[in-house]
This record gives structure tokens, C-alpha cells and sequence, in this order.
């Protein structure tokens, strides 16, 4: 059985490995386009800001130890064409040379690529100016060369996602004065506004200019002057606006990349997405797919495309068991989220009201701020929680935190998360059994205060009539 | 309608929150055994180490706040007696005069009083002799004023357990020099060996001398010499083993309050709590209980006696709102409880072996050391996490943890709590949609690694067999 996996990211790496962890005698090859197997892409803004003391530490696993577990690994060899029919993949060295590899599997992870947004001038500029697009390990090492060889000391930031959130904490770390200009209203645009607002407040309060409401129009090379860039762009009034850089970092986001799955005959969904089914079958024989390259089964929105690592992680477990014949089932994602943003931790899972409305939903929504840990013991911080529920079923449909760094904000997400899994109503989570110590928590967990919350203000009516009416 | 709850801490204020909640026309009397209702008892440790700078701050709500609330309460007044078929109770105030209450629906809520363990002496010796329980806001001043008069240089405290390690803390921090010696052969013997071990080192490391498998046999004034109390004990070996300390503090658990609910008629059972059902009746009619004082209904063990505050609020809750007519149920405890000890936070949920063995499974265990982030982030430390599952069924049966403050242990121990709420097997914990950034977690994170962990050991072998079998 050779078991052939295209991508070194998490998706093929983690179907490689599931496979020879079930059958030890399969003949698993990982092709991977770089020479950076198994790194840790969430990691490189920490590299950028020097808290990562070396690259190779990003990787997840070494090269020796992702051969100590048996996997084959093809490093800077692309795969160009998938021959289904003929069961063989076609593949590119980096001196060009063409070979052929046959499978009995495939798995395909090929992943994304960053977004390019329409800005004028950004196509005719490129790392030796000064502009950044980052995805991968080899725009990593095109960053910290500009980073070396440029000294900006100030940098613009198209995108307010996760990414350029961190970015901004990273280029801000290194002593760079960081512009960070959004599109939409707020910066994290995926979590509600009144949680966007205080992150806003965190960027500024360490130094970063933020625009909202913004779109970056055109960059061009400047003459002369002592900034190397110069950004327009047009602010919440249309007004037109100018900042002059050394340095511009674009991250608005990424799409996936299908080519050589849609070459092959494979389907695609949302965002262009390859369609593949539970088990993360693409519907040609004998072809799996996982990651960023492949359509999300949400449990509560179907099918989307919300590429995240974990969920990368999860896909490709379940496509290197199937394709060994397995029967493992992706169970879906709820969107779980975290981000630190300098002394902040933003989190979220499930849906806001407006994605919930869409899922045919009849949601509403709270906000509580309780303390992560008793308000005597010292040290006691209060972590904003907007409660998203149905107001038919009651059921739980999402929840968003935000929190000071050591408020456990990130593993608090994970029980609404766990919740959500299971399907719980929010007046349920008050029956929860959680841990409490003063130090550490509440007697009614700062989870289930944020639920109580949203019960009072949406069921405590209804409770109390239901009362009544059994007088 | 009256509401007369008895008892000013988590269960007879819950009670009296909620029905006041839920029917704002209710008229709710809570009778206070002492002057301070709805005093945190948990954080008892933290105000006698200085951390909580005034007692007052242990209150979770202040008397004006409870006063707010629209409740009434009757402060230093004890309930002597329960009269049933009159549905009225004798109280008695702190000048000794009686007098008498009717209620429409009564809430007991009595609590637990400290065990006093066979140790010779111990009944003749007080808090004059700096000889000290500690359960209620009285022994805490109790203990402040021999503090504050004796200035002990040594204490010697009597169990392990949660209290006796958050006062060995406690203690530290006011620069006196603890021995704790603890009846079974590790300290916090609610959490296995190899836990337990970790805690053991942490105390040491911080100066405690630890005496584990040693008896506290007699304590006795001494006649002279710098010390006042001469404690002798027996060690692991049997042998005679003698401490001179100015002071010693007895925290060896708690036992059920229930003369006042026993003398109207109430039956008892495990540790002779009083039974109630999962709506908290009695079963004396108008007259309900929660709290310390009633049996704990658990989701996996059944019925068993585990007091903790985190049950007492939700049960009491629960009795409030039934004694209005509700419908409300208590859904049961699993165990969950952490601890922080210096600077390790130790956590469990669920069953460990011998309970589950007892319980009628067939408990399995595995122990992991994940990470609490991705190590090439700076400050990421291992977890020791220990999962118990069944070996039949693969369902979850239990975890432990401990790992170093900052690791998010305490909430960590919240998923585990909410899987097996929901019955899940081990083995779909990695299905759940956790949250990850690399200074926070992992793709998988450390809860689902330990899973992982689990499920490698026990079950991996019949995943390949199963998987062949398809071939």
C-alpha cells in the first residue's frame, strides 16, 4: 500500500502520520514544495517579533523526527498534475526535473494562498521594494531579509484579521512604528463590535495607528524622501489619505489553492474550495483531501470554507485513515478562534447573530463582563463574553471572549466550544460541573455568569409566567 | 408565600437569590447562624495569608447587596427546631432569646462542621492553647488572633487535603515554618500518586516539611521551652516521631450538619447526610435541603456525599426555585475541584481507577505531559495530565491535571468536565473544536493530546486490527 500525500503543511502531514500509526507496514510519501516539512505557520509572527529565537524551531517536528516515523519525505518537489485514472501524481524537482510517483492513496493538502487585493501598484512591487505578501516559510525569510537590509522604522499593514493583528504586535515589537489599516468597521472583523473596540483600544494603547472604515488604494515607490513607500488610500469619509513607509505587509486574508485538484476533475464549493465529503473523499477514486484546500463541514452552518489548523490537523487524520480504509468521519468545525493581541486574548466559537440569522436561526444576544477569578483574591480581571442563543430553542449558538492575558480566556472558549459540540441549551451550562478555586475562578464559573446573563435577559420572563401560571 | 431559608452561605443564599429571582412578590427570610451571610469560605485560606487585605472582602455579596436583592435576613440567629406539620421553625437570637418563624416552604441549608479527628488532647485544648479548626468566619478570627498574639514561628497542620494545603500556603506566606503531616501515604490523597508526588515537591521546594503515611497521635501544652504545643505522631515505619510548634491547625475535612433536619424526621445517608432527591426534597413536606448537609447526587457514582460550594450553589439554586413550584432538577456533580498550591494548580474531574472500579467499570488510565502552548514560543511547560477511560466502552471516566500557574490548567480541566457531562468517549475528544494560537495552545491541544495519548495505549492496537480486517 503506498499512501502518497501532496503538501508538508498540516494537512498531509497529519494524514501521513495517522497512517503509519494504524498500519506501520504502509508506505506513506509526504511531496512537499519546500524544504520546510511540518512548520508551524501560526508561528512565524512570533519569529518576526524575535520571540522565536530561530526559524527551525516553527517546525512542529524536525525532519529526523518526521522520518523516525517511517514517512518518506520528497522535499522541494511540487506536484504538477494528478493522473487519476493511471493512479500517479507528476511531480517537478527544484532543478526542474519532471518524474512520475505512483499511489495507491492520495491525499491532497495543498493549502491556500494569500489573498491579493485589488490595490494599485501592489502587482508591480514586490519584496526588494519593500512589500510583503506572508503565507509561507519561504515569504517568511523574504520579510526578515527586508526587515535586515531595509530597518524600517515604519511599516503599513493592509488587514486587521488574525494575521495582521499579530503582525502588527510583531513588527511593533521590533521597534517599528506600525500603521494597520482595515476595510471593514473594526479591526478582528470576525468577532462583534463592541469586542473589536476594546482590541482597537489595546493596538492603540501600544503604539499602532489604526484605521477602520479604510481601503488601501494604490502603493507606489517613492523618488526621494526618506520612506521608500507611499500608500493611498481612502478613509471613513472617502477622504483621501497618505502615509509614507519603509515597509507594507499585506494580509487580508487567503483563498485555496485547487489547481491541481480542479485539473484532475475535482469539484469545487464555496470560495472556489474543493468539494469533498465527511470522510474527505474528493469523489475521484482513490483521491483524499484535507486542509485549507477543501470546503469546511460546519456543524452549524453545513458547509463554508473557514481554513484554520486545526481544522487542517483533524481533516487530514481522518483522510489518512480512510484512504488505509478506514472509516473515520470529520465531525466539523464550530469556528473556534483565539488570537493574543499584545497583553489581550480575543476568542471566539460557533456563530454571531448575523451568521446564525443566515443559518435560520432566531438569534440574541448578551454581553457580561465577569471577573476570571474571585474579585478579593488579587489580580481579578474582567473578561467581556457576548453569548449568542436561539431565542426559539434556547439553544446555544456562539460565544465571543475577550480578556487580559492570564485569564484563562483561551481554554474558557473551549468549554463553550464543548458545549456547543453537544448541542446544549444556554441555561444548561449553568449545570455544568466546573472547577473552582478563589484564585482561579468563581463559584459559578465566569462562563456560566455570561450564560446566567443571557438567561435573565432572555428567558427570565418566560421562566416566571411559567411559574405563575402553576399557582 | 414565605421562603425561610436556613443557613446565610452558598446553598440558603442561592436559594433565597433564585426564588426572590424568579417570583419578585416572594417574601424570603434567611436565618444567619452568625454575622456574616454569604461569606466565601473558600477564600478563608487567602485572607489568614494576607492576600484578601480585609475579611469583609470574602463576602461574594455585601449585606446591603443582599438587602437589594429584596430578601430579608436574621442575623446571629440559629434555628433550633423544625415543626413540620405547623411549618414553622424555633430561632434563637445571639441574647438567647427564642422565638418563631413560619414559613409556606423552608430551605435547610445547615452545611458541614469540621471533623475533629481521635488525636489524644485535642479535645481539651482551644483556640487559647493555639490549638485551631477551621471551618467558619469565627475560626478564622479565631485563628488571626492567635496570629496576632502567639506570633508563631512553626505550625503544624493536621491533613492534606485541599484546606490543609491552601493553609500550608497560607501559613508560608506569613513566614512561619509548616509542618504538615497527612494520615495517608501522599499529600492531596484525592488525586493519584504520581499527582500527588508533583505537589508533594512543590510544598518542599517552598519550605513545608511534609510527613506523609504519619498519624497525629496527641497534642499537649508543654510546660516550658520555646514552643508551646508538643505533637507526637507515627510515622511510615511505625516509629514514635515528635514536633514542638507554637501552634496547630486541624484540617482534616468536614462532616454533614444535619441534627436540625435528622430531629424533624429527615432520613440520612452516605456519611449521614440528609437524602434528598434531584429536586432537592426532603421529603418532609414544604421543607427542602442543599448544600454540605444533604448527599450529593453524582452523574457517574450515584448518590455519595461530596460537598463542595460549586454543588451548593447549583442545588441550592435548585431548592429555591422548587420551593416556588418550579421543575428544577440538579443534574449532578462530577467531582470537578481545583486547587492551587504555591505556584501549581492541581485539578480532577470524574473518576479515577478505584472509584470507577468500584462504580462498576473497567477503568484504564494513561498519563501525558503535553506542553499548555508550542514550546518555540517562550514560557510553554508540560501538563501532566492523567486520563482514566473504560476499557469497554472507551468512554471518558475521568482526568487529572497539574501543571504550573499560567498554564490555563484550571479551565483546562472545565472541557474535560463538559465532555463527560455529555458521556464522551475519549477517543472523540479530538473531534472537539478547540481553540488554538501558538502562545496559548496547540493545534491539538494539550486536553486532546492526552486523549490522544490514551487512545495510542489502549486502543491503537485494535484500531489496526479492525483496520485489517477490512483488507
Amino acid at each position: 500500500m503506498h499512501l502518497v500525500a501532496i503538501g508538508g503543511s498540516d494537512a498531509g502531514i497529519s494524514a501521513a502520520l495517522r497512517a503509519r500509526e494504524l498500519d506501520p507496514s504502509s508506505d506513506v510519501t509526504v511531496v512537499v514544495a519546500d524544504a520546510y516539512p511540518n512548520f508551524s505557520i501560526c508561528g512565524i509572527p512570533y519569529y518576526i517579533s524575535g520571540e522565536v529565537t530561530h526559524w527551525r524551531n516553527l517546525a512542529h517536528r524536525t525532519h529526523p523526527e518526521l522520518e523516525a516515523t517511517g514517512m518518506r519525505l520528497r522535499l522541494d518537489t511540487r506536484a504538477t498534475a494528478i493522473d487519476v485514472p493511471e493512479q500517479r501524481i507528476t511531480v517537478r524537482d527544484q532543478h526542474g526535473v519532471q518524474s512520475w510517483l505512483d499511489y495507491d492513496e492520495l491525499v491532497v493538502g495543498t493549502g491556500a494562498l494569500p489573498v491579493r487585493p485589488p490595490i494599485d501598484g501592489l502587482d508591480g512591487l514586490g519584496v526588494e521594494d519593500g512589500v510583503h505578501l506572508l503565507h509561507s516559510m519561504g515569504d517568511t525569510f523574504d520579510l526578515t531579509t527586508s526587515l535586515d537590509s531595509i530597518r524600517p522604522a515604519t511599516a503599513l499593514i493592509v488587514g486587521a484579521g488574525y494575521v495582521g493583528l499579530e503582525m502588527a504586535e510583531g513588527l511593533t515589537a521590533r521597534g517599528i512604528i506600525v500603521t494597520q489599516v482595515e476595510m471593514l468597521p473594526q479591526v478582528l472583523p470576525t468577532v462583534d463590535a463592541e469586542l473589536g473596540a476594546l482590541l482597537h483600544t489595546e493596538l492603540t494603547r501600544h503604539g499602532v495607528k489604526v484605521h477602520t472604515n479604510t481601503t488601501v488604494t494604490r502603493i507606489r515607490r517613492t523618488e526621494d524622501g526618506p520612506a521608500r513607500l507611499h500608500v493611498e488610500g481612502t478613509g471613513p469619509e472617502s477622504e483621501p489619505l497618505g502615509w509614507d513607509v519603509d515597509l507594507v505587509l499585506v494580509v487580508v486574508g487567503v483563498r485555496p489553492d485547487t489547481e491541481l485538484l480542479t485539473a484532475a476533475g475535482a469539484r469545487t464549493g464555496p470560495r472556489g474550495a474543493v468539494v469533498v465529503d465527511a470522510s474527505m473523499a474528493t469523489g475521484l477514486p482513490h483521491v483524499w483531501a484535507a486542509g485549507d484546500c477543501v470546503i469546511t463541514h460546519h456543524r452549524q452552518l453545513g458547509v463554508t470554507y473557514l481554513p484554520l489548523g486545526t481544522t487542517a490537523h483533524k481533516q487530514g487524520r481522518v483522510a489518512g485513515e480512510n484512504a488505509l480504509g478506514g472509516t473515520g468521519c470529520f465531525a466539523g468545525s464550530l469556528g473556534t478562534q483565539v488570537v493574543k493581541v499584545f497583553d489581550m486574548v480575543a476568542a471566539r466559537t460557533g456563530l454571531r447573530e448575523q451568521e446564525a440569522s443566515a443559518a435560520g436561526f432566531h438569534p440574541v444576544s448578551s454581553t457580561a463582563t465577569p471577573d476570571d477569578h474571585k474579585a478579593y483574591y488579587p489580580g481579578a480581571q474582567p473578561i467581556t463574553i457576548r453569548i449568542t442563543g436561539d431565542a426559539d430553542s434556547g439553544l446555544l449558538l456562539g460565544a465571543q471572549l475577550i480578556g487580559a492575558r492570564g485569564t484563562e480566556t483561551a481554554k474558557r472558549v473551549d468549554t463553550y466550544a464543548t458545549a456547543l459540540f453537544h448541542g446544549m441549551t444556554v441555561g444548561l451550562m449553568s449545570e455544568l460541573d466546573l472547577s473552582y478555586t478563589p484564585p482561579l475562578g468563581s463559584p459559578w464559573d465566569a462562563v456560566q455568569m455570561a450564560a446566567q446573563a443571557w438567561v435573565r435577559e432572555h428567558q427570565l420572563d418566560g421562566q416566571r409566567a411559567a411559574l405563575q401560571s402553576t399557582h
